[in-house]
């Protein structure tokens, strides 16, 4: 792997003051191409567990198990791997890869640069499979827990430098037309904050143009236009066990997408990602981490289901690199407790809130945290609450759960071993074995440019 | 998952004072089987990577990636990637697996208690792979680079209730017999101690029953009697990067071991165990951990050839389970630096005992670590060699790996994620998708059943 020296530095002024219009083309030649198996697909669903490693998907699986059966049950995921893929980056700094270079090689089948939103090394607009879907005359889609401008949808329906410019991303998605027309048919996620600013409202802009706009649950379900912006928080959603029933789940967002794409006879592209695992991850927060896979499961469910009655869909499950250095077990232990996991029914964040606002600490652990806690678990969350720093209550809250459950941190960062693949319907052997990240985009494309094609039938 | 509870406790006392001579048959019934490709195998290799998880392959990777080329370059194991296996144990106690529980599973297809070498947990024998061969009139081996007699061979060719007895264990080699014959044609590695005791010799007995015995390389390599025992070190073999040059790679073991098996017209069944890769992670000794992969994989490209040329032979590469919650990357960085890994000329275990015995810190630093280590490196291990405690001169050294290369780790003991699964040859698909580490086994069981029944001819 040669370390690739980027024009970045010297470009990054000129770059950020222009509109980036040319794109180059993503040319895959490699796969051995079924056309019959290509022309059977009209639609593509990809969903992509941030931070999800081959740990959180495993813990998730002692999390589910049920004590009463001889076997650990499996998960919806287990029914369809066919592989690993490899993630890392093609960054002149760093090997292990960061959420936008690797969304940038799932969108285009580039590597990168992290930071990176579908741009290459050289700062060129790299095209997405979301854009060639939406040039095939296919509708489109991106629904996400965090930001729908994080970097992970944003390299779908984006082109930045950098993934810190989220306001920039949210112009991108209006601004960047493909045929005349906006290239995001569906917008399901958290970021009004990117949306709704000083400088422009996007919110209205898309309204004027057609799309609705929704800002919670209700609103969404009784929606049912064919665009839609649906922004329900300021930025990234709360996780699963702490949102109120005002907030959709990812399923429900990702249903809400089918419902409405489904509509195209052309088919769709549509990118779902459970964007929290990773979250959870750098937190160390073993309990949020186990929230965000259920939530992103469910969403998996719902597409696989979609795909199994359709019998026209892809539907391919990766996760963009694993988080945290998650260990299953720590300590010398060979065991994985999921039971004092099972007893949180908050997140530590959402605890640690409200502990760190006046709540009770005692109390308030006790509302929320269905064990039998040490005087010496309690004292070191009130120690914690001494200090007012929310970020250390957390912290302490964090702990009491991974030194019960015998969960395991390296890294506040990411990791770089492989990452599981899963994959249903037409083609999916494709995605079996070691692939790369980029193959995941290149496999795609040929079936997008292939499969919609008239001239074939 | 159900913890069930064994009889083991009232029974220990019982059963370790009498001869273990009843099988419980496995019976595979869920395979599909092809009996058409079936037919085509008439030997199967089975490599297991003690400890080998996913973090173990990718970092593996990133040693061997040429820094010329835009790519990481592919690991021999990575072109025959079919999917990942579950290694939980059925234990009462423990929900991740050692590595008897899992080399059970993988040799007879039974989940069992840790600790258990081919027993359920009624501690009742159950049925290996390598029993089913010899029935069927095929050749047999172990090749190991622990003792012959460690948890994961013993799980092949014994039956204890515990790893533990070492002894017991070599003495079931020679007294288990088949048909009358002795069940392991072919047993490399180490472990002398063992053989040779105040109680027993047993190189005697395997000699006067027409075995070779070598305890070199070079008369492993001039010997071409196919029965034969080998045994290199008293306990365990040397690391690779350690070994003299009168100590067997794997590969070579893993050579001599095919071509005297293969003379056998009915085939063979082999199991080949690269087992100080986990040794290492209980170390967190990244060194020797990448040392021992690359000793396995030399040892997988050697069957793996003999395959390719041979078109009757199944080989099946996986871990037991991975160990010591080992990571790419640690603490926040985004890198995995292979290089300082690359400089070591020996392991820290080797060079801390050349400290402990008196040697030189700065000298025998300098001598087996091409890196211009920092002063403030060579005094954490001056300090730790004053204490002329090995261990602790051994952890100073380790550390400066682990630091330099970003590595983490989070336990002494072994880790519960789904370890990866290579294979090739005729039924291969059999072991695709994610499986549990029972599947192995029945899988081999039906293919050694059919694969050599000359009725179906």
């Amino acid at each position: 792997m040669k370390k690739k020296f980027s024009k970045r530095v010297l470009l990054i002024a000129f770059l950020s003051s222009m509109v980036i219009t040319t794109m180059s083309g993503v040319i895959p030649s490699f796969v051995d191409a079924k056309k019959e198996d290509e022309a059977k697909i009209k639609n593509v669903i990809l969903l992509i567990g941030d931070g999800m490693g081959t740990s959180y998907t495993t813990a998730y699986r002692y999390m589910k198990d049920n004590p009463n059966t001889p076997e650990m049950e499996k998960t919806e995921f287990d029914k369809y791997l066919v592989g690993l893929q490899t993630t890392y980056p093609e960054d002149e700094h760093e090997n292990i890869t960061d959420s936008a270079a690797a969304a940038t090689a799932l969108s285009a089948g580039v590597k990168t640069y992290n930071a990176a939103i579908a741009v290459d090394n050289d700062f060129t607009n790299v095209k997405t499979l979301l854009e060639q879907a939406k040039e095939e005359g296919k509708s489109t889609g991106l629904v996400a827990t965090s930001e729908i401008t994080h970097a992970t949808p944003a390299a779908f329906g984006a082109h930045e430098i950098s993934r810190k410019n989220m306001d920039a991303i949210a112009d991108d998605y209006y601004d960047e037309m493909i045929n005349g027309k906006h290239k995001v048919d569906v917008m399901l996620g958290g970021g009004l904050k990117n949306f709704v600013r000083k400088d422009r409202n996007l919110v209205s802009e898309f309204k004027k143009d057609g799309y609705s706009y929704v800002t919670t649950r209700e609103e969404l379900i009784e929606d049912n236009n064919k665009q839609i912006l649906g922004l329900f928080a300021p930025g990234g959603l709360d996780k699963m066990i702490d949102r109120d029933d005002q907030t959709p789940s990812l399923q429900e967002m990702t249903q809400a997408a089918i419902q409405r794409l489904s509509k195209n006879k052309k088919g769709f592209f549509l990118m779902v990602e459970g964007s929290q695992i990773d979250w959870a991850g750098h937190d160390h927060d073993i309990v949020a981490a186990m929230s965000e896979v259920k939530d992103f499961e469910d969403a998996f469910k719902a597409a696989i289901d979609f795909a199994k009655k359709d019998g026209h869909t892809l539907v391919v499950a990766t996760a963009d690199h694993s988080t945290g250095g998650l260990s299953i077990g720590a300590n010398g232990i060979y065991n994985f407790n999921a039971a004092p996991i099972q007893a949180a029914k908050r997140t530590p964040d959402y605890i640690s809130n409200l502990i760190a606002k006046g709540a009770i600490v005692e109390d308030t652990l006790k509302q929320y945290i269905n064990l039998q806690l040490t005087s010496q678990e309690i004292q070191s969350v009130k120690e914690a609450a001494a200090t007012k720093d929310q970020t250390k209550i957390d912290n302490a809250i964090e702990a009491i759960f991974n030194v019960r459950s015998f969960t395991g941190w390296t890294t506040g960062g990411h990791t770089g071993e492989d990452v599981p693949v899963y994959a249903y319907g037409p083609t999916k052997e494709r995605f079996s074995g070691l692939i790369d990240n980029t193959d995941i985009a290149k496999n795609i494309f040929n079936i997008l440019k292939s499969g919609g094609n008239k001239e074939q039938h």
